[in-house]
């Protein structure tokens, strides 16, 4: 069997601060398409999509489960299984599931541990929708967003929503989620290109550009003078301090992600705390893996709106591992418009 | 019918920063002792207890339901039914709920709003324990304790379990129903003596003179080497910083008070929350007074403890109505030992 040229992104040392396309390099290994005897390592794979995801950041920074630096970084994707030492997938299956930033893969099938987001390998079954939607709207990111919004926060018809990073992975979801349930939904993002989207593309009730706000607390009062029921956390820090003022009685916070804190040495202070208290507000952290049960009520829930065109998924696609670094830090100064994918190969 | 002396503890102004004696003033008024015809103010009552708590703070500072400057404080307290103009009392019968701090007070029987934590008066069934514990562990604080810890944290045999403020009239009682739950409990406190009552008289198996930490985060990890399953948070602030850090995989904080921000003009900021992502942690907030319909099943559950000596209550007493300011203004440097409790009259 003919060894192949592999490309990899490769994690130089650990990160502080912004990450930057220079913390990462392109380097050409090779591999032999085959499984190797004996090994733990039972999946071969091609990689098809790579997605690019903020939490992605945290895993650069020095701790337990960061990225190894030499080594390539890991991710979900979606590819198309070469060889298969587990009964449960076969040659030329697709899947989507944690993958590593190369072109072709060895992976175990059982991934799971605790401190990351890793699960088996899940098998596509629907090939009428694009393929990188499994990185986006079918995959991780449409799970936290049905996950997060409905099992974690309960929302009821005429419910006020409040979603930030709104035109993200999750966050454009989230609001179109919200819309399907009968809630009123605002969605705060970075440019007015992607306020625009948000307003007159998905369909969300109302949308600021957080950049152009000088008070964020008045931002909300405008946008909910009645206050807001639900908040679904992307970015943390300033943001959820201002919701905190404006959350009504009884309201729930999904915190899915911080991304405006990753990349700070010092974490900005959450003042407003207090308002827990006599709001009776509850936030639940969550992560997303733990809910993969739901997957196949998920689809069956969304993929009849995708195909009816009543949810739509917008993404920024890049083309090309040695794009990778440049796609990835891009997400830490809001450059992707819609979900980033990264495309590895189209076979 | 007689005018009879009133004497009252009133608020001068608005309060910002600590709380001093010197915003209130006690002044001596009348009352004639009978119900006022055509009055909504169908309870005439002679307060014997009176309660200090945290909460009271809050509402000295100007804003939508604070107290009113110029007018007697408000609270929970323990009272002599003398008139009534409602079916559900009779004169003789005993009483908790909210009062107002003074001497005889005219009241509604129906005091349900959303923004504070009144409620109607609940009539004083057992009388073999000390009429001041329904200002404490009979009462608001010990149905706050019941409630926080084993309605939001559903607590499991062997979990770990940290509680600030912790020989406070709640932080006692959950450090005991923590033992009661089979849990591992440590507390937090600010003095040597408060921590020596929590270790040798009411059970917790660990506590610590925050005061005498100089790193709060080294201190929790002493005491938790696993880590923290539960944590009832009463103070705020930099605990909770240090306690984010401190949780384990799905922790839950019950957030019941935030004593070290109520006297703060900007309170501290809070760095760590993104660590209720990857733990999974949920934080609820809340305000006894919701789940006041659990008070049958909580007298059911603690009576028999405390008839039977295992579970104590330590009550720090101040008499007369002239002590109350010194009283009151104590919970937020710490004077107190135990609940804080105001005698008016023992009749």
């Amino acid at each position: 069997m003919a060894e192949v040229r592999n490309k990899q992104v490769v994690l130089k040392d650990y990160v502080s601060g912004f990450p930057k396309e220079s913390d990462m390099h392109i380097i050409e290994g090779t591999v032999t398409l085959k499984l190797p005897e004996a090994s733990s390592e039972v999946l071969l794979f091609k990689n098809l999509y790579l997605s690019c995801d903020p939490y992605m950041r945290i895993l650069m920074t020095e701790g337990a489960s960061s990225y190894t630096p030499g080594s390539p970084l890991t991710g979900y994707g979606v590819g198309r299984v070469l060889e298969s030492g587990h009964l449960d997938y076969k040659k030329g299956d697709l899947v989507w599931g944690i993958t590593k930033w190369e072109e072709y893969s060895l992976v175990s099938s059982d991934q799971t541990t605790t401190t990351t987001t890793t699960k088996p390998f899940f098998k596509i079954q629907h090939t009428d929708v694009p393929l990188s939607y499994y990185t986006g709207i079918l995959g991780m990111p449409g799970m936290t967003a049905y996950v997060g919004f409905f099992e974690l926060c309960s929302p009821k018809k005429g419910e006020k929503v409040f979603v930030s990073a709104a035109s993200g992975a999750v966050g454009q979801l989230v609001g179109q989620f919200a819309k399907l349930a009968g809630c009123y939904v605002v969605g705060s993002a970075g440019s007015k290109e992607k306020v625009d989207l948000l307003k007159n593309k998905l369909g969300f009730d109302e949308a600021f550009n957080y950049k152009e706000e000088s008070d964020l607390n008045a931002a909300l009062k405008r946008c909910f003078p009645e206050g807001i029921d639900i908040y679904f956390e992307n970015v943390g820090g300033k943001t959820l301090d201002a919701v905190l003022l404006n959350m009504r009685l009884h309201g729930r916070i999904s915190v899915c992600g911080m991304i405006s804190q990753y990349n700070l040495t010092q974490p900005e202070g959450v003042t407003n705390l207090a308002n827990m208290i006599f709001k009776r507000i509850r936030m639940q952290g969550f992560i997303v893996s733990d809910s993969y049960n739901l997957y196949p009520k998920f689809l069956e829930f969304l993929l009849p709106h995708i195909r009816e065109g009543k949810v739509m998924y917008v993404e920024d696609i890049a083309e090309g591992l040695e794009n990778g670094p440049a796609a990835l830090v891009g997400l830490y100064s809001g450059r992707n418009f819609g979900k980033q994918v990264l495309v590895v190969s189209r076979e």
